[in-house]
């Protein structure tokens, strides 16, 4: 991944494991989206802007290829990267390394609209939030 | 636990368990909870309701003692008491059984008061609320 | 989805929703599994009778596009069919309906893989399990 | 809390919270979890140094008291102390405190046993993790 990559790390708990002893598919996407949360940080926004705003940020799609386990007390590293940026939605790709013995552990990607929580629609994501993205963005469209 | 006692059940799913192979402690409390929900709609009503009467019902004490271990696939029943009721206070007690073993899994309980929303203040557990639950309480205080 | 579709439905519990007042976006995967665990039941099979062939069934690839909201108490209706089956690898298609809208929420997959647990490799299905899901299967590759 | 408290951090996630704005009562339990394990690292070593020893720590009590909601990106403070140690038991107490505003939010402990994985009866905490502890027990049994 470019320089435009956001990074963050985040250790595995017991509580994101399961009987297999690793952590459970569906918690990838709850690390995800807490990369994604630190990132927006890291830009000097949250979700609480967004509302603000009148807006949401549903997710429209979600999807996740495991490619190795991660277990307990791993160290993960989390790369987010601006997959595509348009007027009303939002791509952000994530890779999961184990920052120890560098293995890829998680490749997935969250698409992301921007709703108007009165009406229930699509709507411009706000440009404050827009023009924090656009210079990261891989593929503007 | 008497006649007065709410009974329900439910399958432990993989997700649910923990990489030491049994269900995670945090868990049980989702059970509880899902309990709870069910013995409301038996009594015909539902948090929905209560928040349209401009009130919710935080939760101010938790707690459980773990017996034994449950597991995956583990099929557990749920008692549900009403063991103490005030004006704006409720305590429910939990029960899990294994329902195939029979065994004593977890004992707990939640003490869930009303608040009114706009105050933020304690409020009169609803009339209709309160009448349902009154029949069922092992203490009235 | 055809008749050879697996139906089973779920109600929304408080613990699944976040402060948007709607399920949480990972939640949904454990909605899939929890529909795959029962599907699996209903032909007679568990996660453990796999684990006691010397195999397990991670997941390789989890998706979900997100169709409209659910809400705490929302009676959902899980469609579980078998997209592909492989000598090693079984695709699951998700479909998720609200029963009283008749809404569609959600659509997704798993793809899980046999894997033998000791040599960490990817091994045939259990030819008990393979022949169950056989008649099932829209393709058979 | 005194000087023999281990104090850690944590943001509140959007998955940490429910549909009513705030964090569900279950998750401080994870929280506390969280803050146990990060105490147990302080030490110098994690739930995997108990398993290689043939034991386990399940938990057999775990209550937690909720004083103030907390919500979405708040930055909570965690204090974890060791109220009680014996033996074979250790009872971790835990403060959650607002870092912002200082509220205190919750305060609870978790009741652990350690556990023999083969026999399934309580043993002695080993001696390597019982030296570590006890310098900072209130109380020894």
């Amino acid at each position: 991944m470019s320089a435009k990559t956001f990074k963050t790390s985040l250790r595995v708990t017991w509580a994101d494991t399961d009987a297999a002893g690793v952590v459970h598919f569906s918690n990838y996407f709850r690390f995800f989206e807490r990369a994604e949360e630190e990132f927006y940080a890291s830009l000097g926004f949250t979700f609480l802007d967004v509302r603000e705003t009148g807006l949401w940020f549903p997710r429209v799609e979600a999807c996740c290829e495991y490619k190795k386990p991660s277990r307990y007390n791993d160290l993960l590293e989390i790369s987010v990267s601006v997959e595509e940026l348009r007027e009303k939605v939002l791509k952000l790709g994530f890779e999961l390394t184990n920052k120890s013995s560098g293995d890829l552990i998680a490749v997935g990607h969250l698409v992301i609209v921007a709703v108007d929580k009165q009406a229930g629609k699509a709507a411009k994501i706000p440009s404050m939030i827009f023009e924090k993205l656009r210079p990261l963005a891989k593929q503007i469209l």
